[in-house]
């Protein structure tokens, strides 16, 4: 990594996509700027994931910036309601966070206009997702609008180019990317309800997506489930 | 107010243009979910200024929400460069704050969709301005378009107006709206830089705009400003 190469933002949950979706953008020459937003969620534990991760890929710095939105609530991740345990359904789960993607995009640009980058990273997939409206293409597509329009580099010719790479592939797509590009996906951390002991639940929808991603990649699943459904 | 009434979540930065902002929207019938954010401005003095205009209009709820954009910096309001103070010039000036109102907005959109509020107020007005991107119109209506894509009740077919009523105002407007409709300018804050002893400076941008509002409007200033350029 070199002074010349270009700075990328890059949304770091510490999950498998954010995780493979930073290792991409590592891949294709930027040097990484790592945010993960401490928004007193559920699990955490995530945050601890995302800080192996920023390491393992040399991020130029990572920044775990405290947002509370239990102040708001409305969200089985940030007030207390039940997490879902009985498997993947067709409707838009509680798990969902109030505008949780477009928040966290508007924090990732903001660091991107200040460091003079102009690419971010976010690991949305709209396959095997839980239907969260902040993951699918024609949101993306709308904040690259918005995002010209809204800053000062935007008005004055240089846009931003949003990246989600992870966009039309299937989890255990991505399970073999991050495969591919050499990633231990034992660094990550999906489950939305970690057990007291520190374990993956198993039976979240998000512990669901994984274990079927790395089962239908073939690869061996490195994660420690409290349950297998 | 009554619990018929509909819910708004006004952003409320303590500023003279927010603070008539939320006073129309509490005119209109609106029930007040106040939203202020504390990210280390340098001109934190304005936080208890929303405090006194919440408290003021009667507001359901006031969140003061803690996020350090130190942490990203690139502003004389976010980190150590100095506020202008020879004159509102042409240029967007260095106090501009990257993305803050896409930041804003998003929190309040995540906080309306909580709530079950639909309405979201916002103080800009792109006549009497810095020429900030995101005080336009255009950008404006961009994040409206944004919140449907972005929020389950927008997809659930319940989208979002995004106010903004004082979009088309001079600040001479505001300054007498405000006073059309009852509320103390005083209990306001516009200053970037305020004095060491808690005294607007009279000389930054939003100083000279906040006093030209009530001179044209032919009203008394309630500001002790340290200095009249």
């Amino acid at each position: 990594m070199t002074e010349t190469q270009p700075l990328a933002v890059v949304l770091l949950s510490g999950g498998l996509d954010s995780m493979t979706a930073a290792a991409l953008a590592r891949a294709q020459g930027y040097r990484l700027l790592a945010l993960s937003v401490d928004y007193n969620q559920r699990h955490r534990l995530e945050l601890a994931a995302a800080r192996r991760i920023a390491n393992a890929l040399g991020a130029e710095r990572h920044v775990v910036l405290p947002l509370d939105l239990t102040a708001f609530g409305g969200s089985a991740l940030t007030a207390d309601i039940a997490v879902p345990k009985s498997g993947v359904g067709e409707d838009i789960p509680v798990t969902y966070v109030p505008a949780r993607n477009t928040i966290f995009l508007s924090l990732a640009l903001g660091w991107a206009e200040a460091a003079g980058a102009r690419d971010l990273f976010i690991g949305v997939n709209a396959l095997d997702y839980s239907g969260y409206p902040d993951c699918r293409p024609e949101f993306i597509a709308a904040f690259e609008g918005l995002a010209e329009l809204a800053t000062k580099a935007g008005v004055e010719g240089h846009p931003f180019r949003i990246h989600a790479p992870l966009q039309h592939m299937t989890k255990a797509e991505i399970a073999a990317e991050a495969a591919r590009l050499g990633i231990d996906a034992g660094l990550s951390w999906s489950c939305y309800d970690p057990t007291a002991e520190g374990l993956h639940c198993g039976l979240c929808d998000s512990c669901r997506l994984r274990m079927k991603g790395f089962a239908e990649a073939g690869l061996a699943d490195p994660t420690q489930y409290a349950v297998i459904p």
